[in-house]
């Protein structure tokens, strides 16, 4: 079981096509891209600050987020799963969340089976969509 | 300190007041509304799903995300901050997440004396924002 905070997968892609390469391997797992946050862009304009190319993306499987929500409307504090993409050189780096790692600082889900049980398959689906991307 | 994973604050106001009061009390903070994921429209839509009506807002103050996203790119993985609103009766619900606590299960992250700076930092705009929501 992977006890970390996310999946890391170094792509050899640029960013652009990195993220398209994501999405894509996101939806084959029954995740869609709900949520889009263009760091680079928003800070740029929110604050004049410079960074570098990185979005996080909200990805949601509507099943599994329905099972969750109607067991537990506080999971909604932790959806989306986040997805970030930045760019690293000339691949780029993308890191996708641990859902099983998001509720262990949350000790009051760890005891509703409906939301555990969710999260192990998100981790399942999230595990295979890393897969995918290292192939 | 608030060890919950939410600031949580009943609103007499109905749904759509209550997703205005709290869009006008994050920005006092300085909090922008960068996504919105309405619940009960995605699920109705991908998958026919009855839900109440619910919206996760994510909301980012600029400056402290640009402080924790440089000493630290993988806090990417827990922006924006969520707040939930959700209709309750003749009101609403709202749910404002934690930073400190939302930390709590990333202890990769515990160690970095910037990102918790910041999670402090969030912790006592938020604090704020749901004390001005309960005034």
């Amino acid at each position: 079981m992977n006890q970390n905070i996310s999946f890391r997968v170094e792509l050899k892609e640029d960013y652009d096509r990195a993220v398209e390469k994501v999405t894509a391997a996101l939806k084959e797992e029954g995740f869609g891209v709900l949520t889009e946050v263009n760091v680079k862009e928003t800070l740029k304009k929110k604050i004049d600050a410079d960074f570098r190319r990185y979005i996080i993306m909200g990805a949601c499987n509507p099943p599994l987020a329905h099972k969750a929500l109607s067991s537990e409307p506080l999971v909604g504090l932790l959806l989306p799963c986040n997805v970030t993409v930045e760019e690293a050189g000339e691949g780029s780096l993308v890191n996708i969340v641990n859902p099983i790692q998001m509720l262990a600082g949350f000790p009051a889900f760890a005891g509703n089976t409906d939301v555990t049980a969710v999260a192990e398959d998100a981790h399942a689906r999230l595990a295979r969509v890393a897969k995918a991307l290292e192939a």
